[in-house]
């Protein structure tokens, strides 16, 4: 299967431009705006975007999979699945603050061997391949260094996704670090992976908005999982722990799991 | 005073310049960071930045005042004073976050005559001047009309800079908007200001932190107040309501004064 993965790098690359043309189109520009059932937003940006990034992949490969936020799942059974969020971060686009991405994932067999986070407004693009180091705009990036909660910094996009006990441990843990900041959805992901960000929590995430997140973290050396420390699978519960040391990871999951 | 303006403007902008050189020098590189009494962080950066702007404003005008985030008060009674925060977000600095501000504000007497808002990664300079219309980069901005809470979008940096009764306050608020997000300090009245934000609502600012901003925001239509909707001057007591519509406010202010 990794014969194929350069050929495809090259695709998730294309998907990402297709992207970013699209949604530049839109930046800073009033567009009509819908409230989902899940009160989540989504704008013709979105829904353009994942348009011309599933056009795409129907061109170069109709036999793929493809699960994307807006249109939902084909093939999802297929050996290889795009998973894609047009716009992760729609509040940020809609209100002109470029800190959404749009996230491309590749699975192989149900494993993220792909993952872009695209910025497209400051060109910034994270490109996590499996077992490869991960690269910013093609220069290769490291997470650093923390092992104390108390000298970390960690970021969640907003308290409001933590429900019920969640938000007690979320508190718990944000009591302990130095720092914490809300607001930059994948931003956040990206920021840790170039060393600048030790820890994200978030919870209430759908596999298109972590998946593409998993290369990228993991390239850079850093840890990303459930908030009981698993793996990430397609079927997580969208509950996550990323830090960029093993063992800042591992207190945060003490502290999270505390009884 | 007023034929003066000109000439303090181009100051101003000289001001953002030198600061922004400094910010850039610093912007991702790992700095040594300080954890104020306050719990805020301060970085090299800003006091490279506030020391370079309050040494152009010593050179051109030496019986101008200056208070500063990280230096303090110099000749605060003086007819003209700069007010200024050399990095507003230094949590989003720090993280290689492109969303914090240089903030310059020039008093006469008291009040605020020019704001500037500065971003020197992205370049977007909004420009304040008390009677004029806000520029952002030269081009001349106003805030959106949005009369009704819920179509609203309200940004505030953090809801854990509520205490006690006012966290009820704002979550009531939040409760009736139609989308919310947090993290964008002073980049928030900004976007305000281009008529992408409708509602900024923060508590526990310094004079530094929304002086600067009520020119910005007023030149582009805008309204900002304290909470009890009484002009902003350099004793308010650090909470602010600022929106794009007037009558926007108006509801806001009912909703955070509701007995």
């Amino acid at each position: 299967m990794t014969d194929r993965v350069p050929e495809f790098t090259a695709l998730a690359h294309e998907l990402a431009d297709t992207a970013g043309d699209v949604i530049r189109r839109y930046f800073r520009v009033p567009v009509p705006v819908d409230i989902k059932p899940d009160k989540s937003p989504v704008t013709l940006a979105d829904r353009d975007a994942e348009t011309a990034i599933r056009e795409r992949i129907a061109a170069h490969h109709p036999d793929h999979g493809v699960i994307g936020e807006e249109f939902g799942a084909d093939r999802p059974d297929a050996e290889w699945v795009w998973i894609i969020d047009p716009i992760d971060g729609t509040a940020g686009f809609m209100t002109g603050e470029p800190v959404f991405g749009t996230l491309i994932a590749l699975a192989h067999r149900g494993k993220p061997v792909v993952g872009i986070i695209d910025q497209p407004i400051s060109r910034e693009r994270w490109l996590g391949i499996a077992g490869q180091p991960t690269t910013l705009n093609g220069e290769t990036i490291t997470a650093r260094p923390c092992t104390d909660l108390d000298l970390a910094t960690l970021y969640t996009t907003a308290p409001e996704w933590f429900t019920g006990a969640d938000q007690d441990r979320y508190q718990a843990l944000k009591n302990q670090v130095r720092l914490f900041r809300y607001g930059a959805d994948c931003y956040a992901f990206g920021l840790l992976a170039a060393g600048f960000v030790d820890l994200v929590v978030e919870a209430g995430m759908n596999v298109y908005d972590y998946f593409a997140l998993i290369p990228v973290i993991e390239g850079a050396g850093g840890v990303m999982t459930d908030w009981q420390g698993r793996a990430l699978t397609m079927e997580s519960d969208g509950k996550v722990v990323a830090a960029g040391d093993k063992s800042l990871h591992n207190k945060a999951l003490a502290i999270i799991n505390a009884p």
